[in-house]
């Protein structure tokens, strides 16, 4: 089924009951207007990202089925693939208890210029790449994706690099 | 491998491509001083909440290797399981690309007064037992876990609910 974007409305919060227990769609936004979103890969249940909606975009994504996430950086929605052709085509979108998290359960497709499946900017499948290793004074990551399924050079050149330091 | 908590040091964040392609462990707490953590089941790599975490409970977390969170609402850290007997035993902690969000892989246990192995404190197994259902003009939830892990009643009698509207 098919919904159009200015279709979609949230019920008001008026109950823990129904917030917790019912069937109404309540979202809750945090005070910067935003929702945590945690995007899986439907096949696997791979974790591939975490990001923040808008309204908008969470809207946009529900209409679409395609996921429009918010870029805190650039102040902007963007559509995942608009420059690298990695969309992510959504499947499911669930909620947590209390309504204020998501996820978006999606299917992933190849870069345009080239590589595998993927998600990651940086070039791996997932942006959760690493692992912490514990030593006996510190610790270290470790990678646990061995080779990057893209190039990231090819797919995203003369675009600024998202990471802040 | 054990580490004490007072022997956990993050690295400086200095370059780019030494957070995204490094192996020093750089979290990046947000303005709040709050790092988004998502927690998942090791068997299955099914979603069993989002919360935040502190630079305390992070640390506290690693080095006990039981998931403690950070609670907005009662402006504390807290030992998953604390009431319940439902702790988050930590396998594998994972980090993203620009190390500003976390993923814990725990393995469940059961409520201390009876019950499944669970997480929710609804009484599901995850705080994700509800999807979203597109209707042409509306849109509902619908469950995905049909019946409850456990009785809230019983496990936290007396506690308040942490839900809010």
């Amino acid at each position: 089924m098919k919904i159009k974007e200015e279709d979609i409305k949230f019920t008001q919060r008026s109950s823990v009951q129904e917030i917790e227990e019912g069937t109404s769609f309540s979202p809750k936004f945090n005070a910067d207007g935003l929702l945590p979103c945690i995007t899986i890969e439907h096949d696997t249940n791979q974790i591939l990202m975490f990001s923040y909606l808008t309204e908008e975009a969470l809207k946009k994504s529900i209409s679409l089925k395609l996921a429009h996430y918010y870029s805190r950086s650039r102040n902007n929605i963007w559509l995942k693939g608009e420059v690298s052709g990695m969309k992510h085509f959504i499947e499911d979108i669930f909620i947590d208890d209390d309504q204020d998290s998501i996820i978006y359960v999606v299917r992933l497709n190849e870069p345009s210029k080239g590589g595998k499946k993927a998600s990651c900017h940086v070039g791996y499948k997932s942006c959760f790449y690493r692992k912490i290793k514990v030593k006996e004074k510190s610790i270290e990551l470790e990678f646990t994706e061995k080779e990057k399924s893209f190039n990231p050079d090819i797919i995203y050149d003369g675009i600024a690099n998202p990471t802040k330091i």
